[in-house]
């Protein structure tokens, strides 16, 4: 007999096995605060080496954040999935020591294709992005199979 | 009698000040290698900690590389200007250790809005990402307006 | 003494205002259905003359639909307010004799500028595009000022 | 011996037979000025019943244009390809019997997705929007394979 693990318990598989190989998000201290399926929230603090010639926040490390919350979402129920494509509209500026909150939700997913939002807030409250991201299904897994399924002896 | 210097060398000069300061650029290796009126081309090198989970370069890297381009090509006159929003798509990925060439151009100014086309290209010469930005002139200049005009005396 | 109306009533003469004068969104039949402060939604009918080559409602009638929506919910608190730029995801395709729904909210709006959603959803309740507006407040106000101030004596 | 027409002469069918079942284009007035492979460019007059409530060209009208000129570059190879979305920025208005110009150009094509990037232009030359167009292609022609292949017997 078969047990399959919840979709829950997958979502946070996908996201650990995720997390653990992406250099460029750990590079920037992102951390993975929950990630349900379709649904992600993300948090990192913006550190000197993030900052512009405006000293603020480069829109780039804002975008890298969201992107990342994106991916999480779009990938934590076990099937590969890359962004064709993403918009961002920067609302607000963020300063060293600020944390940001990225949260990524599925708005729609059918066939190979899919459309995420991600919002960004500041520990304070306040909305200062706001990004759609386009997904694409290829074929593969996140995880093997195998590890979504528990064989249990009928006992 | 004003002598002012060539809109070309402002620009150069605008696009040095900015780098000099944009601390999330130069962790990157981000370089500038042309800055015209409305215009700057800039390269950076895939490192390691730039990939994400899939082994190839995060896209937050590659907008982070457009958004410094398109921020050079739209700062470069001497007005402060900031990103109000951005599209990008990813039409094939990158890999460590490819050079990625980001070339900024505008295509609209008018009143405090522009409008800037950035595409990066890889080494081998393919398109990879097309990235279109949104530009918000606020008062204010990049580099003092004296660094921009010599006085020199009637002889 | 200054008695002025509502933001509620003041949303809803912008919009009959605004309606009343365009053309286009009378020509293709769209409806106000509600519009409150930062909100509106409209509704139209599928007609044979909005099919495109494949026999599915245009693109451009979703999105005019959208943009008409957009509109009045970036301009019913009296601020003359134009649209700088939309992007729109289409989910599924709509048929002639379909009722399309335009729901838009306002996402943020600070300054000059200003994020609004909107969704299109059909008679049976499924979502089939997503829109997104990029607002520009100008100078000048929908209906007169005074049109939302009613003097009334003290008695 | 099979004996194929041009890619020319092909996209011209293409666009002829698509420009005929396009209802809404047909209504609008719009004109196909040319098609070739990858590329169209499309007119139409601004009529009065295209104005918004401001007197000048709805943007929904212009989108649509440009929605139309994106169909023909992205269908006249003939392969069924659908919009999946569009960014549009606008930068001036138009008026009630401007002659608006909007050219279709891939900017990149693979796998099952493309990115057409459109301009409108006034009368005047000056170009008034910028759209950019994400492709999907189905399965399925737009003229039927045999339409494009002559046999001519061996004499």
């Amino acid at each position: 007999m078969n047990q399959t693990i919840s979709p829950e318990a997958l979502a946070q598989l996908c996201s650990d096995t995720m997390h653990r190989n992406d250099k460029a998000s750990l590079a920037m201290g992102i951390e993975i605060v929950e990630s349900l399926p379709g649904y992600a929230r993300l948090q990192m603090q913006v550190r000197e080496n993030m900052l512009n010639g405006h000293d603020v926040c480069h829109g780039g490390m804002m975008f890298t954040l969201a992107d990342t919350a994106f991916a999480h979402a779009c990938n934590n129920s076990n099937k590969v999935t890359l962004a064709s494509g993403c918009t961002i509209d920067f609302l607000a500026p963020a300063y060293q020591g600020d944390w940001l909150t990225a949260t990524a939700q599925q708005r729609s997913r059918s066939g190979r294709t899919g459309i995420y939002d991600v919002e960004i807030h500041r520990q304070d409250g306040s909305l200062i992005a706001v990004f759609r991201g386009r997904s694409y299904q290829l074929k593969g897994h996140v995880v093997p199979e195998s590890s979504d399924q528990v064989t249990s002896p009928v006992t």
